[in-house]
């Protein structure tokens, strides 16, 4: 099954956009407001609710319903404003690159002890909205990453009882003003406005409907970047993954429940290298980035300084993972900076 | 105004309670839910229907429509989740004291910029609701705060436009679990595990009801904090709050902007001594403390080592604000630790 959310006529009463059950090859969609208006109304009676949003997501398929042409412009994310964010860095590969071209060192036990900061979930933008930037000096950059949608989760539930409660799962733009993050880092308290509105891809989907890819708490696809119409990131979301989700689900539930819709993401997705040390971008053989500050680092480490500039007004940046025959299975996140 | 939300009887269905609006003296309601059916959607829609809800509140003031008797006991926190809490640290004297105590260096500017973290929102205790708590050792503490919530703000807006969004005003208990702050602040990517869920007060007040209480972005009364019954708080929220909630509002706002229904912490309430220096306890003639962390940071550099322990299983926590008459202005928030 797949979801989505399209903006309402109204953005000031609707805020949370309207359910709506898309088609398996994101052509058609299907109302589902008279199950659940909001699929935050879904997921906190999610019980209840999922049998019926299944049924409907079976009529589509099978054209026995009134269906509508599905167009991702018109999708918001898929919850527009959630209630949490809390963003993982699962791909440690990552994280080290980034501290090493940053000279702060990285502590061994982050290679056991998942990092998690709470993000903003106040407003997000939608998968084909601009990136609104005040000050290109922020160092404005995307973050490429699979996010899951959590049922309600009990303080202190195991890796599989996290697991359990995968609702969906998505792709997002986690955008960062890299220039930022050092100062606020420096404070102590984590990220505040160094981490803009994120955009999430036009539809979420169900774990059973991805079949093999969704294995062992992680999305076996490769996450697509492109930055202004040329390939940049093809990294295996599935492979280099420190931390399953189960565990980032079980890491952010240990002192508290977790509420229905709580939103959690993997992090940059990266990989490593065929030696094993920092990968190559596409162009000479690699997979690529799904950041703009992973290549910076890698340039910073090679040659004493970043050469890949930080996104300016009018970059564009393409997200997504696809089938075996190249259609989007969550559809595209394409944003322009402005 | 007074603004509280009642605790639905299918917390499943009802996670975000019913609204109803609150008389001055916190003894009797009238439900609200058929101008808004929650808090939250009030809020959405403030400007079209807070004046439905203002002459709702006249109107029960003059027992000139059905009331009912108000008990704190049925009611959540006025926003049972929110879609975000931010909370500022603006009685800098209290993370200067925190700080020493850790042994860990304040930079200058934290007396110049200030510091936010993103908390989580997902799901608040009640005010009466006990506090969870499944570790003693990891160092369970409160924290009393003011809170103000905005509506819509935009990104970049200034220290007065970020005034003139705050809608409402309350008292928090930001719980926090000391223990584990350090290792997390070590990481650098914030609070998460170490601040579970936080409780309001029972009822949030607009800024036009608190009169000469509200002036200057501050909250001009004493924070009153209770431990196991004996006064352990007296502090005056107006004073050393080094930056006022429409300083801390537009700090949120410089990158992005907020969703309305964004709750801002004040950070602990926290007076200097009379002598400038780190304030007295209430039985050494000080107007006390408003969390644990502050008096054990005290003892720490009086006498080398924390005496007063952090909260044990049946320890109870009080917090309110009164008027001049000894009556609580936004209800009490009273919880036992479970």
């Amino acid at each position: 099954m797949k979801l989505a959310s399209l903006k309402d006529a109204d953005p000031a009463r609707g805020r949370d956009g309207r359910l709506v059950v898309v088609s398996n090859d994101l052509a058609w969609y299907a109302d589902a407001t008279h199950i659940a208006p909001t699929l935050q109304a879904a997921l906190d009676d999610w019980d209840r609710l999922a049998p019926m949003l299944e049924n409907l997501s079976t009529d589509l398929e099978h054209e026995m319903i009134p269906m509508r042409r599905f167009h991702e412009h018109d999708a918001a994310s898929p919850l527009p404003r959630a209630y949490q964010w809390a963003d993982g860095s699962a791909y440690v590969n990552h994280v080290a690159l980034v501290r090493q071209a940053r000279a702060a060192e990285m502590p061994d036990s982050f290679w056991h002890d998942p990092l998690m900061y709470q993000g903003g979930s106040d407003g997000f933008l939608g998968p084909r909205d601009p990136i609104p930037l005040s000050d290109e000096s922020w160092g404005c950059d995307m973050e490429g990453e699979v996010v899951v949608v959590t049922g309600d989760v009990a303080m202190g539930a195991s890796r599989d009882e996290a697991l359990a409660a995968v609702r969906l799962v998505g792709l997002t733009n986690d955008v960062s003003l890299r220039n930022l993050i050092p100062a606020e880092l420096g404070k102590g308290f984590g990220f505040f406005q160094s981490k803009p509105a994120s955009a999430f891809s036009p539809v979420f989907v169900t774990p059973e409907s991805l079949g093999d890819w969704w294995q062992d708490g992680k999305l076996h696809r490769k996450l697509m970047v492109d930055l202004n119409g040329q390939p940049f990131g093809r990294a295996e979301a599935g492979e280099d993954m420190t931390f399953d989700f189960g565990t980032l689900i079980a890491h952010a539930a240990k002192t508290r429940k977790l509420g229905a819709g709580t939103i959690v993401g993997s992090g940059t997705v990266s990989n490593r290298g065929a030696d094993g040390g920092p990968g190559k971008p596409i162009a000479e053989g690699g997979v690529g980035y799904s950041c703009l500050a992973e290549v910076r680092t890698i340039e910073t480490i090679a040659g004493g300084a970043a050469v890949t500039p930080f996104l300016k007004k009018g970059d564009t940046v393409r997200i997504w993972a696809e089938d075996d025959r190249h259609r989007p299975i969550f559809g595209v996140i394409e944003q322009t900076v402005e």
